[in-house]
């Protein structure tokens, strides 16, 4: 399991005063590649190589809003790793409040749009992020 | 059924060449706003109230990428009403193609962040989004 | 003189009730690309010609704050032209109100981030939008 | 003068590769807000007691681009400080490379939107920032 800390910040929150519910997203994608990154994957070669990671599917529930201020932990751990796509489990906490938690299935492809299954060592970094419980 | 037009552009996109996937929630989200505007809610006047609506859940399939320039159509009906929530289905189609359909749980609060049951009017309305096939 | 309509989502606000200050950049950035294009600049075909427009520079005043729901209107020009940069000025208004006021230089520039000239179409077109008062 | 990082992610980016001009705001307000609270200025108090910082103007130079992956280095500190608005100077940089540059004029505002004097605590907060060269 990697654990990623963020921050809310204006930019982040609606004039409902919370966090605008699209930037969870944006939470769990920066932990995501910080969590690939540390098990090695730079996916900026990627990109030179013309591979990307695609969102297929995502499920979410919103469980108590985020605020200004707060500090967030991002906790990402791989549940689900097939040849050309996987699936991370994620969840974001502020102290001991649980704030929002998601599935987020990626599958690996090309600039063309096509999947492609993962090359070996991201394949082998993600398999370090598998959860052992 | 309500139908919305957008588009994409530049701020969309991310070094993919393709709209950032949480930048769909951001489409979805201005078709709810016309869509229950259309309706007769003011969202505004609910602020005032102390009233939002907070989403709770979302499930969505990201199908095929969308690109600058893009011009978009989001439909969206209610696919479910209760007391205090209530489920929309809606899904982003550019020209005869498929690009991101979701369903969108969303709940009536109070500032606090209580739940609370939809006003009458609201709920006349969000009624008249119900889809009868 | 171009004139683009836009209106004010919730993705747009911040917890002060009002848009979130870096929004303005995106609404006469939506304004812009809208304007070189009716003028026959297609920003897709540059980037596939590995040409981009770079903002190099930006004055802005932020005069009255826009809000949830508001219909904004951009308006952009040109105000002066020369061989690899451009600049423009822009502004935003809501029924007869001030919003935001701004000049933009923009340059020509290459993937690599090298500046060069203006394509002979596209300062043509950027010529069409110059101001003759 | 403070000193504030972050780091560039794909919600950061757009299809040019780079950055995407606008969020350059959103990193020197994440530096604005982490400098005042720094100084001992609780920005959620404040809205709390209605009072907001407003952006009145800015003037930005925009440098060499940020890619993806990139750390950034934001400094902050305060040019000017008057009754009821204050100007600061932020710079972001990349290792040893000028990203970003830009002259932030704040005013004090009311959630009416009418200006008011700084707090004295806040007067005081901001006084820290002052540069002495």
């Amino acid at each position: 399991m990697h654990r990623f800390e963020t921050r809310v910040y204006y930019e982040d929150t609606d004039m409902g005063g919370i966090v605008y519910y699209a930037n969870y997203l944006k939470f769990i994608e920066r932990a995501r590649s910080e969590a690939i990154e540390a098990q090695g994957i730079d996916q900026w070669a990627m990109k030179e190589a013309g591979l990307f990671f695609a969102v297929r599917s995502l499920k979410a529930e919103f469980i108590s809003p985020a605020r200004y201020g707060d500090a967030l932990i991002v906790s990402t751990y791989v549940t689900e790793l097939k040849g050309a796509s996987t699936t991370l489990r994620q969840s974001i906490q502020s102290d001991e409040r649980k704030i929002f938690e998601a599935s987020v299935t990626l599958a690996c492809i090309r600039s063309s749009g096509a999947p492609t299954r993962f090359p070996a060592e991201t394949r082998a970094s993600l398999e370090k992020l598998l959860h052992h419980p």
